[in-house]
């Protein structure tokens, strides 16, 4: 049998936790934890507590042996951790207004993974990683970072080009989802379909779709073609796809792709967002603030329903099945963001990408794919080197290099609205963003 | 000494032919032409004399002894050719106005080449090329096809692709431009100025720049970043760039990529154009009829200086150095568009590319360039993705094709204005659209 | 439940049958079998009755529904099969002794598949292969083609270039073998043990070694570098390797390395043979006969333990593992020769390698591999070269094309040598190789 | 005009110096040369000031007012050089000598440059050549390296790999040998063959050839083919190739591929030298020895014509051609070892490789080649393997990896002989292997 697990959350106080820890208790079986640690920073320090409580009682009332400790600091927790699960949010779900927002006023899409919304959640994200790698080194040599803080492929990204980590595995609940989607369409137990996946973090194409294995992609894409849909996440606004496009593609896309192809539509719809002062981070911070009330009931000991609205469904599971084909070796087939070595062909061999993997002990293994329809890997590949610059300045604290990652991004495409939400952007989130402190007291000066 | 020359022009009629023709004149001691047939089609029979009659005044005045020809029989043109130049325009200017005002009705740009305009130009003269190249393939086996049309990189992409005819080369006048552009800068004569390209026609990078063999890069960089400029041409709206962004993109941008990186700038413009009637198309048709005007003046014996403005300086040059080369194993290095063989990382081995070659008596070998930084390679790599669907499209004559080609144009990112240009489009250009006849006859149908 | 199988067995009268018909049996439960045909040529009348007349015996004696066809009709058994194995000889194994004969009276290894040798059995099995094929598309186009006969790396490399089919498999029993060697030196069950493997046939390297999932790479290396060992097959004259070499490897040889790291002990090895009149072949063709005194005796009705000594051990599990894998997608990871697709770096996305893969109702995927050491990709870049060209000289019947891939294969290095050895080996095989008969015609005429 | 050059010269006492000497003066309008620095090591002190008077007299004889220094101490020398040729023989041909017998006694050819002679050159160069490369950083940063030393691939290969210095060029002779060769074999001018090379240094395949530009290789290989013959060099005994082979491979070899390719006949060649008790670098000895005694008359005052003899002819035309080309930016087509960047498909980006490239001021740039046979890249692939695990063995001095290098090397290919040679090629070389003290202690102590 396998050591008993130390697991150690960072952001422990997220409003997701519950679910983390439901995830593990429903694997009791195959998992086996001693000690999970909630870490999670000063001004978390209320939520953290909360968490913690209730986290107990979930696990008393499961009738499990597992310890749960909170802690602010970071270093003790991570002392010999089997695995690192990091969901934290650099600024809260106020720097995510702030991301959507911004961009809005100059009429251009947040977004906050792929365009300047994550742009900055990276700048803000991508040095508190580094710092937890670094500990890491020191304190749990041999620990699997488990990563589902956004942008997740851009985060894969940074940390396998600059901090020499490779225990790194980017998680999303997207192509959960999409599988989920497919299966809900046809009517038929998930556990019956498998997607193949290749490409980006919510810059994802499905390949192939197999039934009990046996490829139905064709009869897929015919459904899909005659509902004029696709398979879609609860957080992107719902479109419809034209049958002639899902027919010239090919390839299933994934609901982020609405961003790139219906660009037009996905800004009418945050201008009204707009209008009504709200975005997509003002609905969560309204659902996140209910779900604390909900936690601080001391007569709580389950994860409550409202959760599952919060956009994260499956985020648990995604990560728990994960750690658990990693702990027990069972070489089932998952969809992360790891090292590419050769899997896609669209792009280079070291580049972290989200595929089809089989999840061994070692790790997650890449399973080849087909090529990609030259259709679909351009928009991948323009992302890639959005994500390769965007890491780079993230590292850098260049304002040039944050400029160009700003402008080449295809949501953008401006020098002078770029420009403009760049310097508004980085003064607004100026309390996290040190590597760039310079260029924003230069900024400010002016 | 070599043998004489047969030279075929394919659009013989087009206002730029004279300066063909003085290109060929200047450069009689290095090549030696026998004859030269212009060729055009019924509809341009009028101008096709126009031209006939002035190319015999300037080479009579030369006092050269050169045949000319003119004909509208293309296969008797072609019977055993050296060179085929092909400089035609389907559909005349007026096509071009409509592939830059029907975009522009719905708030997209249309530009000529790599844009929604540049894709029905395509898909107007794919088939022609195809065609013409059968002809070839029979009658002049060993000639080289020297291409001006545009969009050239389009073009050459589907030629390569679907053809199996490999003396292709696509010629463009602007690295030509842009290197007259930094001589200008340093003020230094141009032989003496050469720079490194990499990428697609219309969407180049210099990636060195060299005085005299020397690299000047970084001079040439800061001297732009000083002037907030790039080096322009005539034929796209002259926009600054900032100093952070050329700093940071660190090679240097050709005048297109402002379609693409301050595309609401050029948006601007476009919809000025708009509300006076006018587009680039409408300007140049006006210069155009200017030109014939002169033409016809049997006085006339050399090009006159007004064809300057026209938009295609150094096109002549271009194309003329490029047979002269051709012919006498120079072995020089200019930039075409050829066939990519490992020359630029960022691109597949047998994609279409525009990029420096030596140019030898067996065609253009692309020389090795230094990797492409991310910012550049990403959109690069999109307006191939688009290059290689649209070549597609316009072969296979379907709509799924032709509405996936549109949609991933980083000019046009919406399926649903997409869907209403391409209908729009294709009903327009009915008459020179073959190949798409059934899909627009249901089209016409609704 | 999946549908009642029929399986067709090209050289169904092999001595090997009984084990595949055990392998069947043993996986009853989860290989629902309705049909057996046992197909061979005229020649092979005798032996194909023995076998199934024994066949049948087993069947009945495990209780089971199937039922088992002879015939010598391909066409006939092949309609709607669902998996055809092949593992016929072309010419029997008086043709190996001939492919290994040959070649050593020049002092040169004949080695029965990435050898001279290999090279025969190569020429005279790819025109049978590809003939099969074709019937496969007209009679049973959705079948999959499960391939052990020799050279199957190369066969593979055949099928794949030049058939247009993709539903075939190169299975061999090595990277089974190696995994049982190291679960026997680390004394555990083998189905603990997981070897990455990355090659071609008969010269693949395994690149990690698993111990339930765990890497222990580091420790089975330094137990062979103590032992001065590898892991071994029957099938290969036995040697230690120096401690120097396997540390300076730092990747797991297979047996058949011995080939081309210890030439020349390993032909020491093959003129004791030959001074003795004996080669593999011979001892093989002994076994054999010994085998079907066995298999006539009707009161036999299972396995006879002697067929283990033959040298396929495990060429059944490895088969019926790989078939029932696919029929149940149970998507366990086995090692099969297959399209590259990028797995391994070293090789082209397009040819055949030896890779692990998982194993689906749609066939193998190949699994990402960490890049080989320079000193371990030498040498299958070079058996890969040399696969080639002898595909290459299969299809085309030219000498020179066949000269060629005899001279720069590893074990021959000399034109003088190679050309002796290829005309005699032609004028031998002369039977056996319509492909080749106007070359054959002419040295027979010298 | 160009910058008067300060030339250092390391190897300055070696018999070709005055061949080098004889370039510079035949090139005094291209090459404005202020100083030549011979440089050498204490043992060659003889030799340098011999050759120094005689590099004087030739200069004084040429009438150019070119300043000759010798001296051993290499830093003063290096001071603001502009190119620094490299052509020392660590060990003296005392050295190759050994390189040479030593595998002969074990029936192994030695081969000087890619065998296991070549192993032990590197083994006793790279360290020198990194050492300058050091030096060269601090004091000549802008210089240019110009190598002749062999083996001149593999010395390129551990230098872009290994030292960060990138103006690095490895100059062979063979290429410029292949060409003359092809203009005698056709009696015209040497000027108008040009060859495409693409492969490694002494490994090298001619993939095309053009008569004043127009390809004429179908003709040469027509006429090798009737001839029996290739190109062959004077340092590698010659043979001739069937007719068949050379049809085959359908690329023109060089004279070194008959090591691999018609290994026996050559091994035959070694032993017959070897009973006479002479090897080529026995001959070259004798050949060196007279030219000293011609070089120490004080009358000589031009390149005396036995030089011609000594097997490195052309060497001073590769050389002093390649930096009059960068000196003059003068973009010809010339062949040298430098860096891949995607010129050959068959190699790595990042590979050195021998190809033509066009020389400029700014270094050579590869040119496009098309793809390698596949018959032709196999060798090349695993010579490439052999250079960078013999790089790799030189800089980190351990016998596992010198081991390995040894026996991958295809003259070897076996673990008990390359084991047996390369300890006893150790110890004879010990003065000449810091980075192998401790392995060679070790030996010695057995």
């Amino acid at each position: 049998m396998n050591k008993q697990l130390k697991i150690v959350t960072i952001g422990g106080g997220s409003s997701y936790t519950p679910e983390l820890i439901e995830g593990f208790i429903k694997r009791k079986d195959i998992l086996p934890i001693k000690e999970i640690w909630l870490v999670d920073v000063e001004e978390g320090k209320e939520k953290l507590e909360i968490i913690t409580a209730l986290a107990k009682r979930m696990v008393k009332k499961a009738g499990l042996d597992i310890q749960i400790y909170a802690t602010l600091n970071r270093k003790e927790a991570l002392k010999d951790a089997d695995f690192i699960t990091t969901q934290f949010r650099v600024g809260s779900l106020d720097a995510r207004v702030l991301d959507e927002m911004i961009p809005a006023k100059y009429g251009i899409l947040g977004q906050e993974t792929n365009g300047p919304g994550g742009l900055f959640k990276a700048f803000r994200t991508i040095p508190v990683i580094l710092d937890i790698i670094e500990d890491a080194k020191e304190l749990a040599p041999n620990a699997w970072i488990v990563n589902f803080a956004n942008p997740a492929g851009l985060l894969t990204e940074a940390v396998l080009r600059y901090s020499g980590w490779e225990r790194f595995i980017g998680v999303c609940n997207l192509p959960f989802g999409m599988e989920m989607g497919v299966a809900n369409m046809l009517d038929v137990e998930k556990s019956r379909i498998r997607i193949d996946f290749a490409g980006l973090n919510h810059m994802v194409f499905g390949t192939d779709v197999y039934l009990d294995g046996q490829s139905i992609k064709d009869e897929v894409m015919d459904k899909m073609i005659k509902q004029s849909s696709s398979i879609n996440m609860k957080n992107v606004h719902d479109l419809p796809w034209s049958p002639e496009f899902l027919a010239g593609m090919n390839v299933i896309p994934c609901s982020y792709h609405r961003y790139y192809f219906q660009k037009d539509q996905m800004l009418d719809h945050q201008n009204e967002e707009l209008k009504e002062g709200t975005s997509r981070g003002t609905i969560v911070k309204g659902v996140e603030e209910e779900l604390f009330k909900k936690y601080v009931d001391v007569t709580l000991d389950v994860k409550p329903p409202e959760l599952q609205l919060r956009g994260g469904a499956y985020y648990s599971d995604a990560a728990c099945n994960l750690i658990a084909s990693i702990v027990n070796d069972t070489k089932d087939i998952q969809v992360v963001n790891t090292r590419n070595r050769g899997a896609i062909d669209s792009l280079r061999y070291d580049e972290a990408v989200e595929v089809s993997c089989v999840i061994t002990k070692e790790g997650p293994r890449p399973i080849s794919t087909k090529p990609l329809p030259a259709a679909a890997e351009g928009i991948i590949q323009q992302i890639k080197a959005f994500e390769k610059q965007a890491a780079k300045a993230a590292i850098s604290g260049k304002y040039e290099d944050a400029l160009v990652a700003m402008v080449i991004n295809p949501l953008v495409q401006s020098e002078k609205l770029g420009k403009l939400i760049l310097d508004e952007m980085l003064v607004a989130h100026k309390a996290h963003l040190p590597q760039f402190k310079a260029v924003i007291d230069d900024i400010e000066k002016k």
